[in-house]
């Protein structure tokens, strides 16, 4: 049987994970592909400490040169994130001759564009199954299974630590930093959950997704991204009452010849599948030209998880090298119905609103008077029990409204003298 | 750029589907497949009909033989459906050294074990997205995204029909054949809807899932199936007092070494996401060792829903011939862990049950007692309203019991005095 070299570069938690199944599932995955997967060179700074998996010394190294100069190893699978020196890596080995896996969405939101373009001019491919979604097969879904579509958008809640956090507060009535000390305690969050919890890691996955869809990598700075820690618990139930829930969604949307691209957390009906995705679970609902709406769920993180998409991809090289094949399957196009990106102040959308004003005749009517102006109609108020505070909240649903005006109006509702906190605005999608 | 040519055996309507695809999307599929697939011939007993696309009268033949013998086409679809002529086409399509695509579920559950094998002897591939939830690509996801993994169970609403009945029956509190009026008028019942209904497309599915994840093809006598006829909108209300929703599953599950497959009506809890897959959508839940649990949802039926996926086969196939190759991760092989199937008297769970019985002292006690002496003890149970009958339904849910055991149990209820219709037994999945 012909046998595959790969190097392993990052030995934590994946990269131990993919060692373990490739070893454990060795004849299982033989039997189905034909060819047998050989671990030849294991590379990490660390090359000391246990893992749960033992392995022949003689394979580590805390060279990656060792790996990306040996002319034997077929793939290498770069596993330890992060930009620099993943980017030397990667881009090392596709100049040597080899194709890559990795899992690096910071990576490819940041400089897929060069890389790509490198592994396109060497004839290499680039495997990246476990960046977004861990273990749901979705990159393979929007490529090759979807290959005959265009894309309407996206909605993909693709960040378990803020899902977890969102969940909490929804179903076990915690505060926002209940929740996340709940997530802390659980694993389900880093010592330092900003990343995850500001949106960003949701923000580069997005770029992937969008950039699948749409043939477009946009740049992170031109993804609106708002995380969820100004979400309070008021909020999460005032919109459960009104029949949503909140979800920190990653959403790429055409409309009217413009993409727009953002993550920010948005009240979604509760009658939508999205809004049952509860806890570190993942989800990408995407829409079609074709095959109409459909939703991918699945755990979003987890060793063997993120381990099961990486061999995934690894299985595919194995028949594509097996073939001598450059799969152009993978070639993404871009949608040139998109003319450019849409900026977030022109997004056109409905909003929850939460006003915290004194409780005195004529509120309403200022507030309310301000929103006219700029020409937002309300569709639905509900003015909130007194607090002791004599403060009281008012929750209003408003129409569709750009967000330029309705930054501006709340800036001006802001300055009222009977309003005694800065307003919450949060996005609606229907879906 | 490389031709590959088709020929197409069967033009209805997702055969038109697919042939209006390829032509409106030619341009967009060459560019991203490096390849241009070109329609040579299309057969159809019915060449006289007009269609929604318009085509050179030239590719029409009625006589599949132009196809089959034609040296210069790389790939048949097949998408007459039924298992005769499409099985001589299939097989003579595959003896002529050609790749094969096809929809057709039914002959797949009934034939499929030759087909595959003769494919295998001649070093092509049978692919068939399409003949299980449309435009969704499962079995991509099941074969190649997943395929580092063993499967513990498959959960799949299955059949848009029936679960479009169940939803009507739900949300809107119509009986069952109301629900079944309302979804011919809409047209997602075909006139005789038996198929549908009875549980028997969902069966031929269900093989096919079956043997994706356990490399075990049954045969349709060896699973047992359940039609949605006998469900009545009581027990659907019943049910959801009790915190379930009734769906038509089509179950395949390892347990100590047995497979159970089987399809039937069963009561799934409110807060699991399958029970919120509603009207003619479809959704697969799938249980693995690695990547946990995975859902896949939409359309389960449609023109083009059906052709996006035959498309995703025929892209598939361009370069696995590009290539030369036979795809070996295209090898499904047996899950040895599998010692035999399980006889659906042999399977334990749990029950909703309803019985009709005279509102008169010492009911309970007597059904009660029937139940312990075989051993099932109640979880809980209600009884509800007097009706004018003085006829009064007694719900109940049991605790783990054995099918055999519960049959028996009821049959001898069944003959009590005081019990005046035939008891209902639904069976419980917690999922």
């Amino acid at each position: 049987m012909k046998k595959m070299n790969i190097g392993l570069i990052g030995f934590g938690n994946v990269g131990s994970g993919v060692v373990k199944i490739l070893r454990e599932k060795k004849n299982f995955l033989a039997e189905k592909i034909g060819v047998e997967i050989n671990i030849k060179k294991i590379c990490d700074k660390d090359i000391l400490s246990k893992r749960n998996v033992s392995i022949d010394k003689g394979l580590l190294t805390s060279k990656a040169s060792e790996i990306i100069d040996d002319p034997q190893i077929d793939i290498v699978v770069e596993l330890i994130g992060g930009i620099n020196p993943a980017k030397e890596f990667i881009s090392g080995a596709l100049k040597s001759g080899k194709n890559v896996v990795t899992a690096n969405k910071a990576l490819l939101a940041q400089n897929g564009k060069e890389l790509f373009a490198l592994a396109r001019d060497r004839g290499k491919n680039i495997y990246f199954e476990a960046s977004v979604g861990a273990g749901i097969p979705i990159i393979k879904s929007l490529r090759e299974g979807l290959v005959a579509n265009r894309f309407n958008n996206i909605f993909g809640i693709v960040n378990g630590t803020s899902n977890f956090v969102l969940s909490e507060m929804s179903a076990n009535n915690r505060s926002f930093p209940d929740a996340l000390k709940q997530a802390k305690e659980k694993g389900f969050a880093e010592k330092d959950p900003s990343l995850d919890i500001e949106g960003i890691d949701s923000a580069h996955k997005l770029i992937i997704l969008a950039y699948l869809c749409f043939g477009k990598l946009v740049s992170l700075q031109d993804v609106f991204v708002e995380g969820i820690s100004q979400v309070s618990l008021a909020d999460v139930n005032y919109a459960k009452e009104l029949g949503f829930e909140i979800k920190l969604l990653a959403i790429a949307k055409k409309d009217n010849n413009e993409l727009q691209v953002r993550v920010h957390p948005t009240l979604i009906p509760r009658s939508h599948l999205l809004s049952s995705v509860s806890g570190v679970y993942n989800a990408i609902y995407v829409s079609t030209d074709l095959a109409g709406n459909l939703m991918f769920y699945g755990p979003g993180a987890g060793q063997f998880s993120a381990a099961s998409a990486v061999v995934s991809d690894l299985v595919d090289l194995t028949q594509d090298i097996k073939a001598g094949l450059f799969r152009s399957t993978l070639n993404i196009i871009e949608d040139r119905s998109v003319k450019k990106l849409c900026r977030i102040e022109d997004i056109k959308g409905r909003y929850y609103i939460r006003f915290s004003a004194i409780d005195k005749p004529g509120v309403l009517a200022h507030v309310s008077g301000i929103l006219a102006k700029f020409g937002i109609s309300i569709a639905s108020v509900t003015q909130k029990e007194r607090s002791r505070s004599q403060i009281v909240p008012i929750v209003m649903i408003v129409h569709e409204a750009r967000e330029k005006e309705l930054r501006l109006a709340l800036s001006e509702i802001d300055r009222l003298h009977v309003v005694r906190e800065k307003s919450i605005a949060i996005r609606i999608e229907e879906l």
